[in-house]
């Protein structure tokens, strides 16, 4: 079958023959119905991050049930599932309560999932190494659901665990409104009553957050213009949770100025800001953290959400042979959307 | 094999041979060290609780891995571990949170677990269907383990999802100072800094739980006395959580007229009382509950609690032979603290 | 002034000239701008609930100040306020916390509130003993804000304990959609991204709660009818919260059927209904509880659902002077949303 | 009567005449029994805080009331109460909730409480402007109530929020045990049943950390095998919650290198170390916070504790005339425990 391929870093991805895996015992192969297309991959290939190459791209993974190894119950061919993408080691503390993103041995792991560092999903066929990383997606498109595996349980892991902050009289601020960000804001409006206020430098994105419902939007080009009319929105209490989709130096300091004290700032997006953290700034209080995508049953709930019509990806489709030239155009950020590779 | 087996209701339990199990793709072979015998056994004599027999029994199950089947991976032989009792679908929502306790599909499965429904751990050899349903031991005798798996977990469940409101001003009540009831006098005295009353009609038990520490006892015998002391010790603010580990109508009776406002009632015992909830009585906002078992994370933490030394188990070992007569014991009530069957 | 007195039980409310009070140190006068007429006050005229008279009605109040006594800061004429309702003692953990609906010595305080046992809000001016029981409006009108003090904090309490288990893949079940229970469905709908069903005997109801974006409506006159379309909805899992603003027998029964395990079942309406809580019925690990009003911080947060226009209380507008008219029409069951006096 | 001065900054301490103040409405009068000296009054001295004297120092307060102002119910002289700290609005949504450490007015205020910009306890008598900032002692001791409304509620604060992430199974580090941290060590070993590892530079503290019931301890001198050490007792998870009561870089750095994933590090100490947040360091999902202070009903919470003789602050008492030469031997670092001011 054909699979892209990482190969090693500093070569672009090819799209090369493999042999069609068969799942052992335990294991589980996927036929793939949409493989997601993300930022991360190029981070994969122009930096060291301890992955070592070759192995199949694709951390963002939904399809259908193609055969199950022995000892493998509950399942059967042709069901429709997600693919769960931080692979733990599935027995320590963590694990068990199914955040795998915090697996506590995951330096000794050799592998971040299926993408990273084994085999991913951009592929006929993809082998997945338990049913416990399955998630069932009912009636809802495994292309749909692909992407919602990262792009939407990334922000929906970061907001959850502030939702007890977020009573109907605080004010969140999301920064980034991209692959990422125009999830969180949807997200935001389903899960809570806090008012939103969304952050951009590009007036094209602030105008997507508008029409996604978003009341109160800011461009953050000037931090002095932007940190002021998030104050007159907020009063003195401030912002209470700072959502960064971008991670820039620029983001995380209108972060640090505009939220109040016993607050939170959650840091997404990886573009080589660093949060200095001392007395009183942010003010006491703040908690400060950057998370990491999110848990099996967090994608449980992501994926009933997009069932229920209350959260709606954009995507793109491609397919799965023009992935090198998709992960060209991301790279010169003209795709709007979600790129998903179709085999 | 020998295996002390429930053969059908209203028959007393049998040794018979069996022949050895062996495990399958996915299932792990136990050498029992010790199983625990359970006043639940004596129901599923006595009753139709809906379990079919024959299969064998013990619950509550510690020992030493025997033996892996293929795709199990991370176990080996001769790592001893404890069994997780209540086995659910492994696959809902609820069991990925390692709550299988309360499995969204139990009522489908036709087993409750290993003992109950299934072949358990009286015997020289259990298989246990996944390794997600052990727990490792590190130093701890398997012996001590085995009924910490239920004695212990039972009321580690029903005091942690309490413990937001055991703040050191209040007071918990602890009716019953037996099995499980010893154990949650322990438990409450090193997960939080609660005053607990504890409460029975035997002044043995009370002098064992003044032993373990607990400074107020208080006998239950006379309802209106005992009241009236509980009400002294708490003062207005009245009981917080109260933990009745005996379950019939005159202690269910009395956790109604001693706790507060805003307070919380666990019925964990199953001597037939009902708790008629009406307005204002109990009072406004209190919580009443009757909770299973545990999860598999809580059963985590006892066995560290047990490893650390902070919680002692009161164990009696029996040889396995013996059970017919343990289980006539136990009906009798001349059984100090837990029975264990060593085979 | 003109005031609207419960006099005794027994005895319907009269309107009678009182002398208009003046606010002492520490203590706010309120010009009223609208007193809600709730059903609790046909109770107090009706049973002997240790409320002695005469007193002046009305415990859902709004309007703005008119006067502040000796030593109350930051507050001045002319401020649009709310009173919360119910008073505490002020220093008790509990009241700290703002949550005086759970005042741990209620029982020592011979005044429920402002209308229930002390002068409330049915007079031209009202006597607020602190100003720490003042919610500001903000733009919000005194006329809708007050019937959110009960009408809309008594659910909101309700649902906000529960919230934490309201994951997207869940079910909330709201029996009675009238006064409470229209304005519960409305925050579910805001607070939390779960699938609520409504329950009535009351077709008109059951469409309100349609127009109000409920896309499921249940009939509960035939119980059996109910629960299994519920079922049909929940499957396995079952309703995770059940809330019950009716409160007869026939109501808390349904809610026992239809729960899942680790549920909540939350009885809020007081019409002489009880719960048998005996072992696995309901389902182990539900807990049920009957709570009572909400919080101070709690009414603060509705006050700004209000304003922000995310809910919306649906109100009928009298004069005080109609006041003995209003409660004769609403023992009839003749008043559609809430009735609001305006003096 | 007597008091200790701050008088600008750069100036040491006076001690002056000024006239016993009065208790106005709502305000209360408090005969002091004791006033700790704190570190933090050396700040107020050495730099500018934004505090503008003259005013009396000491925010570490018990006594006994001594008059009360017209409006103030339920309190009566003699009775023995601490004095919460940090003075907030009283009003916002913040400070209802008793968290007036986080008040969201504070900037607005001019004053941090008692001691901290208005008058405090180092004198015969001191002002309290309401009630509400008032902790009942029952039979605990003023002198040891004092430090505890600083000392010991701090570090209740730091760790009552990290409480649930404070499974048995979980290491807790506590770097510095000085006047903060040995208040730390002992409300850690009474509130979860964490593992606890104190580290510290100094030998003499970290025998006082084993005296007080600590098993772990780590010489924090040198960093790289004090990481080592922590290490191996935490194995691959790390350490869950890492309290830093120094806050210099070094210590900083060690909690930074020793967390796990999935944890927090809360910086007390403020020797102006800066936390720098980037990708995966500390790990990922590490909650980095400096909290301040704590809450009233966090004050009644420590209170409860000492009373019940679960902690025990270490004390050494002067006279009130003494307290310039007490800042003298604190800045040298000689003072042993908290030193209390007694008039």
């Amino acid at each position: 079958m054909k699979a892209v391929r990482f190969v090693e870093v500093g070569k672009p991805a090819e799209i090369v023959d493999v042999p069609q895996p068969k799942p052992g015992p335990g294991q589980v192969l996927l036929k793939i119905g949409g493989a997601g297309v993300c930022h991360s991959d190029l981070h994969i290939m122009d930096e060291d991050l301890g992955l070592k190459g070759p192995f199949t791209l694709g951390h963002e993974n939904a399809g259908w049930i193609a055969g199950v190894g022995q000892g493998v119950d509950g399942w059967k061919e042709g069901d429709p599932v997600a693919v769960y993408g931080p692979w733990g080691c599935g027995r320590c503390h963590t694990c068990q309560t199914s955040a795998e993103n915090y697996c506590e041995n995951h330096a000794s792991l050799g592998t971040m999932g299926g993408g990273l560092g084994s085999d991913g999903g951009m592929a006929d066929y993809m082998l997945v190494p338990s049913p416990r990383l399955l998630v069932p997606l009912g009636k809802l498109d495994p292309v749909l659901a692909a992407p919602l595996s990262d792009a939407a349980l990334t922000p929906y892991h970061a907001i959850k665990s502030a939702l007890p902050m977020l009573t109907p009289d605080t004010h969140v601020l999301v920064i980034g409104i991209g692959g990422l960000g125009h999830m969180a804001v949807q997200l935001l409006q389903v899960l809570c009553a806090a008012t939103v206020i969304a952050g951009d430098i590009d007036e094209a994105k602030l105008a997507h957050a508008k029409e996604l419902g978003v009341r109160h939007v800011v461009n953050t080009h000037d931090s002095n213009a932007a940190a002021e009319a998030i104050g007159k929105l907020t009063g003195p209490r401030g912002v209470t949770l700072a959502l960064d989709f971008v991670g820039a130096q620029p983001t995380v300091d209108l972060c640090v100025r505009v939220v109040g004290r016993n607050s939170r700032i959650t840091v997404v997006g990886l573009a080589g800001g660093t949060l200095h953290y001392a007395a009183n700034r942010p003010p006491y209080g703040c908690q400060v953290t950057i998370p990491y995508w999110g848990s099996r049953t967090e994608l449980m709930e992501v994926i009933s959400l997009a069932a229920e019509g209350k959260i709606h990806p954009l995507v793109e489709k491609f397919p799965l042979e023009k992935a090198v030239d998709v992960y060209r155009r991301l790279r010169e950020g003209s795709i709007k959307g979600r790129a998903v590779l179709l085999p």
